[in-house]
């Protein structure tokens, strides 16, 4: 990535952490690697986007509800995903550093060692050739690569390597205290599996007629060999997840459907559309019979954001095999061709998938600006995220012009009308200007500044973020102006 | 516990899954012990509820503000906290049967069959000597106890008892797959923790001044050794946490503020006084100066749905030590006495804990009826959840009359308007009577039904939950009539 990219990135990373939106976790004890806590702002940030997310998918579609399945689940499902099987990185371990690494990631290094020094060849046949191994799962072809192209071992220099080994990505821990029945169960490394597993008891106790969705959000785990990039891919994670259960053959138009209704989800946030991508899967995963990415562009390049995936009834089917349950709905409708019920079958699913702290931080980048606002007579900067009203953590700051004059006391009587409807923030530390650039900081759309005329006429500033223009208005109004600007008519449809 | 009341109980979970509030987790494949899943009314209900416990703490509250950290932590913050020696439970094993037992729980039965046997001074007796073993952690003690009242294991029925050990309750995994460098880290018991660490890093980000607080809401795991009674106690579970920063000396004035706000808090909701009372910790935890539950009175007898808590300035004081940074705020404000500012200290902590699923349970408990409707001439009956409007899952339903004549296109146009601001269901299966029990049953405290009228003069009958009474109204004004109804307003103050 360019110099001026990288310090963009590396800017937002301090911005998030001085602004309360992203801390380092258990920072104090010098942080735990790829964990991360989200600030007083995060928090709400973050809350903002699920709701976003929640309202346009669940509130916004009649025939789609949500659920909330817990974390652990029954080890065997695991097995029936294939999870416990597939669900691995092929590692190797250096006998003379003990370090161990992902074998695919030592040839990928050297693919990149190749290319820098314009053996363009040798990187290309390489990286074909590590394509067929991981392809045909062929762990001793990946270990006689690494053999053949003289990797070493960062660390110690040496090339005496272990065997390649999988390495499974699930956290596994014990449940039960009784001796004899402690169980070995995982946390779950997708949200999605607690969706199958309860899609009958959700249909039948919600009648619902097929085609129709569950929605999830909850946190997810995956013990990642290389976790990095700040946010991006962290071993403890947040997904929001939706599958759609539709009649066999009839996956192709749901998923073009999905595709496209979920990238406008996205561009009613009033993104630049050419920081969006699609990314279509050429290889696709054992369970897929289509999948998409959404894609933006971050600082160092084009990352999947959500992924819309044509899961086939492959999940379903095996929970029917391996639970022994019918996975079945019975689809009374009739088919015009046989003039018949459609009658009894396992439902196609069409899956959408979006790692939420990505979307945080994709929000962030695209909100945050260094502003140069000097002009002839003096230099001036402020740095402002343009986060969209409806996701902004704080909706309006209430400023008492001075600390005296009973000022506070009129600023807090505003405050508290507004305060039920919106997350408000009240200052009197510091003189106006320093106070809104501490809130263009932080994305907060408003800033409310109670004058001495407020006391006579119940009048007050209203200074906009954006534009940063100030005008005076009713007190009574702010209810409305504030409302109208933050609320999710304008960014639901 | 009495017939009527343990049948109530039954009904209140046979209900919960019947009308997707609760599903066992892993149904099919036969459950996992004591974890449950939030079906699609349940998750409504239970976002409904943090969304009451987020705006009451964070929203309503100048000096308060939410975080969200992660579930895992460094491991050393338990060790700083005592969870990793403190936080377990006696256990004895049966050798004949290899069956685990909490030794107190055993010696809890025994003292109940003394009492149903009217051996009231015996249970006595016992009670006092197993209070005196647990309180100076004689696990010697406990097991001659059991050995002394012959007591025998239920599956084996021998007496032939290991010694009694100390079982932590935290669940343990392992992190980051490189070989040397793979940690023993901890799934979370408690969230309070996730405040404490980030308490500096909140307070100087936001600016915060003491006294103030940081909220979270989260999940929390504990390997409980006998998880029971539905969703009272899970091995996985949810909980509120609010953790107020206050200057050393002034921790029982704000202990009582809580202790009274947070009832207030409960009331508020509509609930019946006399379900709720205080009760005061005798025993205090190492950490606490005083302590208070908040205790509901479940069918199963009063239970502590919410712990407010004086937990001094242990904690902090204890991640100073292990982590070597220093906790303490600057405090600016002048002494009185001294005529000095107060300076540095490392603050005081009120804490108000709320289980959130015990909370829903509570919730689903106190508005379930199975109300007679008979009159003179026939029997009826229905089964309502009188849940406040604010917290109910579904806010109004709609309905056509018929199938046709346009009817559900107009429902439909309706549903539109309300459904960004409101969760609305559309229905248009069987006779309206049999809609209106359905909505019932889950708690919705609307329904709108549109008929031929509608088509003519834009007006709808609203039927309502509680009263059963029906009015007709235009439809212009729902917006206003539900929103009224459902208005955070009338709980938050």
């Amino acid at each position: 990535m360019s110099k001026s990219t990288d310090e963009l990135f590396k800017n937002v990373i301090s911005h998030a952490k001085e602004y309360g939106f992203v801390f380092p976790s258990s920072e104090i004890y010098d942080g735990l690697s790829a964990v991360y806590d989200y600030g007083q702002n995060g928090a709400e940030l973050k809350n903002n986007i699920k709701t976003y997310w929640w309202k346009a998918m669940v509130q916004m579609n009649e025939n789609i509800v949500g659920i909330d399945s817990a974390i652990f689940m029954h080890p065997k499902i695991w097995k029936a995903s294939g999870h416990v099987d597939g669900f691995s990185d092929p590692m190797i371990d250096n006998k003379d550093s003990k370090k161990r690494y992902r074998a695919d990631q030592l040839l990928e290094d050297k693919i990149a060692k190749y290319d820098s020094e314009g053996k363009t060849d040798k990187a290309e046949q390489l990286q074909h050739d590590m394509d067929e191994a991981l392809k045909a799962e062929d762990l001793p072809r990946l270990r006689d690569l690494i053999i053949e192209h003289e990797i070493a071992c960062p660390v110690s220099g040496t090339r005496n390597w272990t065997e390649v080994r999988q390495f499974n990505l699930m956290f596994s821990t014990q449940m039960g205290a009784v001796a004899d029945d402690a169980d070995t169960i995982y946390l779950r490394p997708e949200t999605a599996q607690g969706i199958f597993v309860n899609y009958l008891n959700v249909q039948k106790s919600g009648r619902m007629k097929i085609p129709f969705g569950i929605a999830q959000i909850g946190k997810a785990f995956r013990n990642e060999v290389i976790a990095r990039q700040f946010i991006i891919r962290m071993r403890e994670f947040e997904q929001m997840e939706m599958q759609f259960f539709v009649r066999p053959g009839t996956q192709k138009e749901w998923f073009d459907k999905w595709k496209e209704a979920r990238l406008k989800w996205h561009l009613a946030l009033g993104t630049n559309e050419a920081k969006y991508r699609y990314h279509e899967h050429t290889k696709l995963a054992h369970y897929a019979d289509a999948a998409y990415d959404i894609e933006f562009e971050f600082p160092f390049g084009f990352k999947e954001v959500e992924g819309i995936h044509s899961r086939t009834n492959f999940d379903l089917s095996q929970h029917e095999k391996f639970s022994g349950k019918k996975m079945q709905y019975f689809d009374p409708e009739v088919d015009p061709e046989t003039g018949k019920p459609y009658g009894n079958y396992v439902p196609y699913v069409i899956e959408t998938s979006i790692g939420l702290d990505r979307m945080f931080l994709l929000t962030m980048i695209n909100a945050y600006e260094e502003e140069d606002l000097s002009t002839d007579e003096k230099q001036d900067s402020r740095t402002v995220l343009r986060l969209h009203p409806c996701l902004a953590p704080v909706k309006a700051a209430i400023f008492p012009l001075t600390k005296k004059d009973g000022l506070p006391e009129k600023a807090r009587e505003i405050m508290d009308k507004l305060k039920i409807d919106f997350n408000i923030q009240y200052e009197e530390k510091d003189a106006i200007g320093k106070r809104y650039r501490r809130q263009d900081a932080i994305g907060t759309p408003f800033c409310i500044t109670v004058d001495h005329q407020t006391l006579e006429d119940n009048t007050v500033t209203i200074r906009h973020r954006d534009s940063m223009a100030q005008e005076r208005v009713a007190a009574d109004q702010l209810d409305k102006i504030i409302g109208d600007l933050v609320s999710w008519r304008n960014v639901l449809s």
